[in-house]
């Protein structure tokens, strides 16, 4: 098991991604102003941790085959390229004036600096939609995709962890919770809004690797705990570093958060707690895992373990 | 053939619709400031046109069965609402300071002058994930749908229709054309900017609708020459409407193109051509209903004759 490099692992599948990516947009004109602040966001070098987390979830769930899967042909990889497009749709309606007003997004200006609020606007809207095409219609662009009746359950999967229930209404009850002088701030109203803003569409990551792979309920289950524990630990260590990391390796301005007056862990717990906190649950998403085999679970846990000591 | 009484039937379609919207979204606790955004646009009244073509193409195609099948039975009906439920988003986020910063749509304020501009961004949002869905998920809503290969074909159609290579494209070249002063009128432009605009939207509603009643490619093809005409001719009587069209039955400002020194057909090719163009491709459209049988394709053929002749 020593021999797993989880850096290797991490570079080879976000380049893979990217390149998979990539191949969606050159079949679209990127001459076109939609299509370039949509490539402008979605290429600037995002940590692409929900789509990794698909392909993970998926070899983890994926049973024995003599020969070893090679990643570029896993049929989760469709679900993987839309996840991260649906993911970029929401940090560039999330930077727009009316929202969080952010100028600086992934170490590059943010979509409606760099283009325009309405092309922005559009950009995002683009990503979103294009990416149930991809879902519907992966055909001319990938050599493997799961049948039809998996890609509809994965359609259902991330409409319902995007939507009204989950990733969108996250974001209202995040500007509400802002710019209301009545927001009481509780750990309880802080934890509700990054489970409907975060943890649900990670959730919905390792289950549409999961169902790609045909996983059964039992693996499902333990995959929606690992979802949800390491879910809000990626929150908790956001939070964590806008108070002590490093501006350069996290793409935007440190200390944003405080300046926003924006409710978060270490201000309500503490930060020493805040820690701790994060610490317990990835230990509690790793426990999650003990039902696959080790070796497939590998990348999984090697992930929960990066997203405790990410630094940016 | 004369006993139809197309007022009849839109006031039926459209209260049926509008039940089953509101059935949608009794299910998304209304007291939600996200759910008030998006039912305030929702159900502010539009004509219903998209989910009506959507029953009525389907109604046109199904194959003779000797009951007649109920239209609250039609399992076309979750593509309607999830087409009105797009329509409205991109009416919300056309409507946004940022585009056409409008204050009036269908008789009532614009979302963002309701509530807010970051709640319209994500009442729009919500909405268009919402309407996926829907389309993957209909069991707990509708007691008929298609089977689940036809619903990821009406997903294909839809996210198609709407984005990239439709309805987000049209929106984006529209703004380009109205702020850069380096646009040349021309009809060809005009024409580009509204079929990706309004008649690719037009088209994925009568092919939805096909598809859900298992239609052969030789009848979808005379629905998308339907669609064609009536969705360019819908917009040209829109443009008609705006010089001299009655504010009231409009619901929004008449003149408003002209203030905005928007392309429209009039500007370009004058009142009196305008008009005979629309008469034109309402025959045409027609024409492309002879496939069908009659009495079947008579709602078809009062829609387009509506299209013509409505005043608001």
């Amino acid at each position: 098991m020593n021999d797993f490099d989880f850096n290797t692992y991490l570079k080879t599948r976000q380049n893979l991604i990217n390149g998979r990516l990539n191949t969606i947009f050159a079949a679209l004109d990127p001459q076109r102003e939609l299509i370039c602040a949509m490539t402008h966001s979605l290429m600037a070098g995002g940590k692409r941790l929900r789509p990794i987390l698909c392909l993970a979830a998926f070899e983890a769930c994926f049973r024995d085959t003599s020969e070893p899967l090679l990643p570029d042909e896993s049929p989760a990889m469709p679900a993987a390229c839309a996840l991260e497009m649906i993911h970029t749709y929401s940090l560039i309606h999330d930077d727009l004036p009316a929202m969080d007003n952010d100028d600086l997004r992934r170490g590059v200006p943010t979509c409606h600096r760099a283009f325009s609020e309405s092309s922005a606007i559009l950009a995002g809207d683009g990503l979103l939609t294009h990416a149930f095409q991809i879902l519907a219609q992966p055909e001319s662009l990938f050599a493997v995709y799961p049948d039809s009746q998996v890609r509809l359950e994965i359609v259902a999967i991330i409409s319902d962890a995007a939507g009204v229930n989950g990733m969108v209404e996250g974001q209202i009850l995040d500007m509400i919770a802002q710019s209301s002088s009545e927001t009481v701030p509780s750990l309880e109203l802080l934890t509700r809004i990054h489970t409907l803003k975060t943890e649900r569409m990670i959730r919905a990551s390792v289950l549409a690797g999961a169902v790609s792979a045909g996983a059964d309920k039992t693996m499902r289950d333990r995959l929606i705990i690992y979802a949800e524990k390491t879910g809000l630990a990626f929150q908790i260590v956001d939070d964590i570093l806008d108070v002590e990391g490093d501006p350069k390796e996290m793409g935007k301005t440190a200390g944003s958060d405080l300046g926003n007056h924006k409710m978060t862990f270490p201000s309500i717990m503490g930060l020493g707690a805040s820690k701790k906190y994060a610490h317990d649950l990835i230990q509690e998403a790793v426990k999650a895992l003990d039902l696959f085999e080790p070796k497939k679970a590998l990348p999984l846990k090697a992930i929960a373990e990066y997203i405790l000591s990410r630094k940016g």
